[in-house]
Formats: structure tokens, sequence, C-alpha cells
């Protein structure tokens, strides 16, 4: 697995040299003095996730993070570090089962989607109907799935701008919603991810106003492929589906927020956002505690080349992925204060491959000293919309600000995304300090810059 | 994962086109003539695995893939086709749980081993004992670990022969009755694996006599990870497990056993074999479908090629991850039977990369043939011990057989060894075809023998 080297002598008892130090031994060319992935990046994703784990929204496993991240902010020389919290609708996992019954009887790898309705502990058993592409859900007549399960396969690829996670991940959006409207007694969908692990991958769906929600799962791309198999062999299928997990309101979640004050605070402020609540099969590690690992440490690699003009702010976003509810209440929160630009690194762990900024011509300049930066760690300029990010979205669009999308290689990110496989292991530390390098850089320019830079 | 180049689009309906065909239209160096992967050894290792899929020694999946093999043998035109049933001690997975509670709470990924004692629904919960490596459990005093569960950790690498599964897997062979010895209340294990993925590796262990076996798992790479990371900390841990499975007797298991005719009947025949159980996480895909798929097409096209001098029978042996059952069952009901030679396929999926025999100087002519006829495959001709196998094993000591070794790469198989991912897309057509290459190659020659081939 070239993309993610795993680095398990890392954690060996005994082996205590964080592995980023290899690298600050070896000097590379993007290693920009500071404060350095091994100090800061590598221990705080590492710790995160080992001594946290899985950090659910809204969950105590979440509370426990946010109170872990703030400790860690301030042992690292943060300011103003708050715990801002907020409540959300949240799902709380239960028994994830199914299994084909009668023809090819086999167990199946399977897992819930966040809001999906429950079966009870005896499950469900149904004819399943097949789906071999969204539009053909799309195509069924209406009330023709009544009594039936739906599996609606897709045919996802890498691409290493991440762009199939749009179309097809419209199956996971947008899929039970439409199986529930035609009828079906619950939904299950191949996995959005490219890997081919037993380790099925979780995400959010969603229900049109006021539908009830019907159980709704997805299936590991192995197992996904038994169904076509079978599918296209003849087989009559039969699956027996237990999902119980349940959607609560109320949940306690939040954000965690800090940050590195500038020489002049009347400026209005750099915002470098990551999210801190992960999916609850892993660990969380690329999704996203890397990129809180990201943020932080090249905030900091800032702070020790010269304190710099403006604040550098930090925010863990709380409930990223049950709908970004961390990035609307820091919008709602912090709306009135001046921001002069937001960044978000939450696209997992491997290198920074592609620059885009929303600038305005009359900052041109600017862009041109980032490209000029950024060349070197072997990062293009493209031009383009920017992304910006979940949690950071609210306050772009509420401010108009300026972004710099720093677009890291997606090629294996969905290999892992929302999957048991997001672990810390999955984290090569090379990667990781270009990507350390890259936010360094991006912000050692942009916390500088005396002048406003706007966006077009 | 160049190792395992997936095959997805094979999957899909209405691209029904089997993947050996791909090979075949490109007619490598290799590509005999015959039956051929693309008409024998996939479609048997794909249908297998997805209309059968998992079998478990003493399951009734293992008693329907014993109707399915019989049946296809059948169709294939072998003759004598026949189940021939035994019993035996048999394990039955129940419910497999670890977390840890208090310090770093979080879930982990676990599997109970063959023959562990069970905990009852509402599991234990223990401080977590940590040894670095089985030496270190042996070097614990007496009753030490009265209280806790014991948590075995190792360094197993890949290595191309696979004998790293000797020394690293005596950690689950050994690992869970030396705990036991010592008072443990339960034991988990890192896995005997290579991988970094969160599917922990099953296997059998087995208890001294007269010992209570003690509840026994083994958590996944990245979960063994977390807790030596944790340990390396100076963290405390405790440990909640449950592992409900139960051990049973008398459960029926049985082989399949199945001949292609020689010219000359009165000659001793070849026995070439495969286990057709499965552990019951995954397909048992290379564990050992792919064996089966092996031996059947390599024989058929060696009569494709002429009927041979001698009788060759194929063997799927039943129970063989429990202990070797069927092997064993199988000497002693055909023990009496003239025997020529013994060969077996139980290594995965990857290339034959090295030939070893047991055979005595007399037969440097037949070796001498074999080596010639593999070494354009980039097949290698080593001196040494030869592993038979667990299914041949016994009817070659009883009759002191010759033994031809085709060894394959074991550099990835440990990856999926006794894991969920063992499933058919981790099989690549193309070193598929050299393996049924290779054993044609070799059946070729050694069923035309008209000489004894005598074993050193």
């Amino acid at each position: 697995m070239p993309a993610f080297a795993p680095f398990r002598s890392v954690a060996r008892p005994g082996v205590l040299l964080a592995a980023g130090a290899l690298l600050l031994a070896g000097a590379p060319v993007w290693a920009d003095a500071g404060a350095g992935t091994a100090d800061v990046a590598w221990p705080l994703v590492s710790d995160l996730t080992t001594q946290v784990g899985p950090r659910l929204a809204g969950s105590p496993a979440e509370a426990r993070a946010r109170d872990w991240a703030a400790q860690r902010l301030r042992t690292l020389g943060f300011a103003h570090v708050a715990i801002e919290p907020f409540t959300i609708r949240a799902y709380r996992r239960g028994t994830d089962r199914a299994e084909l019954v009668g023809t090819a009887a086999q167990p199946l790898a399977v897992v819930a989607l966040g809001y999906s309705g429950a079966t009870d502990e005896a499950g469900i058993t149904a004819p399943l109907a097949y789906f071999p592409t969204l539009a053909a859900l799309e195509a069924a007549p209406a009330g023709s799935l009544a009594g039936k399960i739906a599996f609606i396969d897709h045919a996802m690829a890498p691409t290493q701008d991440g762009s199939g996670y749009g179309p097809y991940g419209s199956v996971r959006r947008k899929g039970p919603g439409l199986a529930a409207s035609k009828g079906a007694l619950a939904v299950v969908i191949r996995s959005v991810g490219t890997d081919h692990h037993r380790n099925p991958h979780t995400g959010v769906t969603s229900w049109p106003q006021g539908m009830t929600p019907i159980p709704a799962g997805a299936l590991a791309n192995p197992d996904a492929d038994q169904i076509a198999r079978l599918v296209a062999g003849g087989s009559a299928l039969t699956l027996h589906l237990t999902l119980t997990g349940q959607t609560v309101d109320g949940a306690p979640s939040g954000n965690v927020v800090a940050d590195l004050p500038g020489r002049d605070p009347s400026l209005p402020m750099v915002l470098v956002a990551c999210h801190l609540d992960s999916w609850d099969q892993g660990t969380g590690a690329i999704d996203d505690g890397v990129g809180c690992a990201i943020v932080t440490a090249a905030a900091l690699r800032v702070q020790a080349q010269g304190k710099p003009l403006r604040t550098i702010r930090v925010l863990y976003a709380g409930s990223e992925e049950l709908g970004g509810f961390g990035g609307a209440a820091y919008a709602q929160r912090h709306g009135k204060e001046a921001h002069a630009l937001a960044m978000e690194s939450d696209f997992g762990a491997d290198r920074v491959w592609k620059v885009v900024t929303n600038f305005a011509p009359a900052s041109d300049a600017v862009k041109g000293q980032l490209v000029a930066a950024l060349n070197p760690l072997g990062i293009v300029s493209q031009e383009g919309e920017v992304e910006g990010g979940t949690d950071v979205g609210p306050i772009i669009k509420a401010q108009h600000l300026p972004v710099v999308d720093l677009a890291q290689d997606g090629m294996h990110y969905f290999d892992l995304h929302h999957t048991p496989d997001d672990t810390l292991d999955k984290i090569d530390p090379a990667r990781l300090e270009q990507n350390v390098a890259a936010w360094t850089r991006t912000l050692a320019i942009v916390a500088n810059e005396k002048a406003p830079i706007t966006a077009r």
C-alpha cells in the first residue's frame, strides 16, 4: 500500500521516537524552521486518536475530545482557548447486521448510515430489489418497492480531486430518501468508497421533509460485489437486515476555538479550521484528526518564525459529520468579528498537490507570493471554484471571505473515509510534513499581509 | 495495492466476462493449451465463494460446500466423485466484542480464536497485562496473571516463504494456553498478520491436556497498536471482553474426493489436494477456495492434453482449519490405496516462485524435467525440506511419498489470512493463471512418469 505506508514500529513500546523526527533529521526541502511535525502535528493526531479514539458527533467521546483539545491547545501556548457548546440532532449506533438468507445464505458486512431509521432487534427480512445506479432507482415506478429492500449499486472510482464524491456520494445522500418515497421497507447501498476491504463506509443520509426514515445501511465493497455477482447470475435474493441505531435530539456538542494573537489585534484575523468529531467506526485519524494537527502545527510554526501581523485563530469544529453543525455555530457566534481569510484542512493526510484561491485581481500579488512559495513543494496553481469547507463555509459566505484551498491528493482518501480503517497507521509522516510545510508557507504570507485580501 | 489488484469490474452485472479470459486473449508464455483459467479455475473459486460463501469447519455451510463441490466435480467430468463424512470437534462463533474502559475508553476490533473458552453475554472486565513477546509471557511468574487479561504482542513481518508463521504464529497457538497456565482470566493477542486493517485474524489455538480453555481472542493490528502506544505512554488499561463462542463435539464434516482415471489403473495415483472449509469471517477465497480451483483446473488441463498414464485424484479436504481433520480422515480411509506422489495448494493466490521436492537421487531425472518446465514461469528450484501440507501430510507420512512443493509468494498472504478480507476480489487472475500453468506442467510430468518416483 504505497499510499498509506504504515508505521507500526512507531507504535511499539520502546520505540518512542516520533515518526516525523526521522524526516526532520533528513531535512527535506520543505522542512522549514519551526516547531516541526515531530513536535506538534504527529503527537497531536497520535494522542487524539489513541487517548480519545472515536469521537462521534454528540457523544460523550466527542465531549472528552473537546476537553482534551482545549488542554492541548493551552499547553501549546494558544490564547483565548474556549469550548463553545451547542446541541445537535445526533445518531447513536445500535446493532448493525445483514445476511443473505435462502439462496447463497451468508453474512454481509454492513454499517448503518447516520440518521438511518431503525429496525427492532429481530430485524426485518425481505426480497432485495437491485438497482445498478441511482438513476435506475429514480426510474422505478411509484410504489414498486413496497415490501422490498432496495440495494443501490454504483461505480465510484478514485480521482485525485475527489470529484467522484459528488455524483457517487448522492447514492448515500439521496438514495435512501428516494427508496423510501417508492415504498421500500429499507435500503442498503454499495459503500461510497474505493477500497476492497470488508469495512463498510458510513456517512450521513438525509430524508425529505416529513418523511419517516427507513433503515438505511451501506455494505462493504466485497459484499456489494457478492450481491452484484449473484444478481448477474440470476439469483433472487432475500436480505435479513438489523439496524437498531437511534436518532436523538438535543445532544451536546461544541466547538473548540483558540487564538495565536497577532501584532496588530485591530486587523481582521485569519481563520484555520478542521473538525474534531469523527465517525465512530475508526479513530478519525485522516478524517479529521490530521486536519487539526496540520492547521495547529502550521500556525505554531508561523509564530515561531516571529509573531505574525494578524491573529491566527484555529477552529476545531464539532459535529461536522452529521451536517456541519460546528461551522454553522461558529458563524452564528463569531459572525460580527472581522475575518481576513478562512481555510480548512479536511481531506486526509496525503500530500497537497494543488492550490486554488478565490482572490480578486486586486490580490494577484499575494496569490503570486503563495504560488511561488508552494511550487517548490510540488504544488501546482489552478483556476476554478474554491471548496472552502464545511467548517468555514458559513463564515465565508456570511463575510464573503477570501479562501485558499490547499487541495490534498484524494486517490486513496475514499479507501478509508468513514470506515473502521481510518486509524493512525494510515498517516504517512512524510506527507504530513509536506502538508504542514504548505500550510506554514501559506499562513506566513496571508497572516503577514498588511493590505486586505479581497475575494472575487 | 499492487499485490492484490482488485477486479471489481468482474463483479458487476453485465460484465460477465471471466477475468481469466483477458489473459488468455493476451496469451502469456505460460498459457498452455487446455481448459484454461477462465473456463475452470476462476468460475470455480468465484462460484464457491459467492454461492456458498464462508464454510466454517463442521457447519451447515461446509456441508453445502461439499454438495456444491461434488456437483461441480461431476459437471467437470470427474469420476468416482464421493463425499466421505467424518465428525469433528467444532467451534461455533458467538458474539465477539472488546473495548477499553476507563482510560482511553474505546471499542477494539476483536475476533475469538478457534476453541476459545467463552464468557457469558455480559463479558468480563479486568486489568490488561501487556507482554511484548511470547518469551516475556513465558518469563512471567506462576500465578502472576490471576485476575488479569493477558495481551501478547509480537513483531511479525512479511516473508516470501511465509516462515514468520512458525515463530510468530506460536503466539496464537501456544500463547493462550501459556497465559491460562499462569492464571489469566482471558487472553488477547496481536493478530498473527501483516496488514494494517481493522480486520482481526482468527485461527485455531490449542490447550494443554486437561486445561480448561479461557476466552482467547485476537485484536486487529491497528487496535494492537493503540494498546502498545497507550502502554508505552504509561497508561494502566482495563479491558471489557465478550467472547461467547462454543466448542462442540461430534459436528458433521467430510472430504470430497474425485478422480480423473489414468490409462493404467494398476499404477499408483497422483494425489492433489486443497481444503474446502474456510474460516467464517471471509469467504475463503485465498484460503483455500483458490487452491481447489488451481488443482482442479490443472488436472483437467493435463487430461485435455491426452489422458495421462496415472490416475489423478483431487481431494477437497474438510475441517483443515481446526486441525487437519480432513487429511487425517483421508489417510485413514485411503491408506491402503497406492499413491505415487502427493501435492497440495494452500498458500493463497500469489504466483509460484519456488519448487522444492523430496525426491531421492534415483528420481533426479524427473526433477530435472520439472525444473526445466517450471523455469520459464519464473520458478526457481531450491533444496530443502518439503512442506507437503496439512491435507496430504498424513498420507505422505504413512506411505513415505514423494512430494512436489510449488511454493507461492507469501509477501501478502498474511495480510488476508483468516480475516474478513479473504474474498474473491483479492485474487489476481494473472497470478491464478500462472499457478494453474505451473501445476499443469508439474502434473503432466509426474502423472505420465512410468517409473516410480522415490522419496529420499
